[in-house]
């Protein structure tokens, strides 16, 4: 790690430097927008397979990697997703070059045996109690979609990601057979050229969200 | 982005290239592991404090962000919070350079009308709303959790995150003030040297995880 040192906003000591270039932190987080105007190029299965091949990596409870992910891409898919979004959010989603739905799998226990082999015998107790299920799914794929949105950005993408929605009523439209259930939805394209539609809100200090003890 | 494509291990398509270099994608997600066996190296506030300046940035629902963080660093707090936590994993906590409580602002909507001005009277209909504020917290904080993760290995710092824990112990332990409730702990520290302790766990694939419609 660099000896360089940053002072940072609000906090009253210099702060060492990252491990990775300003440029790729720019990129991740300290530049990026939540957007929700891009360009008309189109974002293929293989750049999101490409993303999805670098998060994956990204730790979960025991091994569970529960993200599941929905590409919505022809017209009919995007009206019937468009339907249950709230209002603000539905012309985003017929606008966007893909939208998609970031979902917990709540049959993630089928994989443990392959996931996890020590924990193998943990798929038949989880297969009887489901309400653990559907909570360790919901809160280990919000995680990963965490890892997810930062993906997407380290793939040059930009994200608008939403939660203004009828979770249930997604649900029930797409994930009756595999048990899925939608946790958000990304609209996913490019912003080249483009510029933000309003100032960046601002975020809590340092010193407001953590204690030391 | 470059043109160049990787064939992805188990996708009959070439993937394209990322936007970042191979370097920074090891770091973050390809080569980084869950880290339980640290250097003794000290991991400083000041560090911790970059990291956190980051990964503010990332969004969350209506720019609630109500991640926050307990440094555990004395003996004492330490002893605390190792008391808390699953069998397996106390020793962990002890032995740790820092563990990070990672917690959920169940009173974030305080911080409304400063965050998202135009959603200020929201705050108070929130006062009177704790199931939804939690809800809201929980789903958002854990989002933030893992741009966290993200964010300290950018930083060069190894992760060990837990949810073997007694989360409610937790939060009687350290929070009745403050309201914010125990997701998981990060230990976190250094490995320079070090090897990871277990062969890496595997993925499913990208046709295992994700559709088009």
């Amino acid at each position: 790690m660099s000896t360089d040192t940053t002072v940072l906003d609000g906090l009253d000591f210099p702060a060492p430097a990252l491990a990775v270039a300003d440029d790729v932190a720019d990129l991740l987080f300290r530049e990026a927008r939540s957007v929700h105007h891009f360009t008309d190029e189109e974002v293929t299965d293989q750049e999101i397979a490409a993303v999805y091949d670098l998060v994956k990596w990204g730790p979960t409870a025991i091994n569970i990697v529960p993200l599941r992910l929905l590409l919505v891409r022809t017209p009919e898919a995007r009206a019937r997703l468009a339907a249950h979004m709230g209002e603000g959010n539905r012309e985003r989603v017929l606008a966007a070059p893909l939208s998609i739905v970031v979902a917990a799998d709540t049959r993630f226990h089928t994989h443990i045996p392959v996931l996890m082999p020590p924990y193998a015998a943990m798929a038949e107790s989880l297969e009887d109690n489901e309400p653990t299920r559907e909570q360790m799914a919901r809160t280990n794929a919000t995680l990963q979609a965490g890892y997810l949105l930062v993906g997407l950005r380290a793939a040059g993408l930009s994200v608008g990601p939403m939660s203004g929605m009828d979770a249930a009523g997604i649900d029930a439209e797409f994930f009756t057979e595999n048990g899925w259930k939608a946790l958000m939805v990304f609209n996913v394209g490019r912003t080249e050229g483009s510029t933000t539609p309003h100032p960046r809100g601002e975020r809590l200090t340092y010193q407001q969200a953590a204690l030391t003890v």
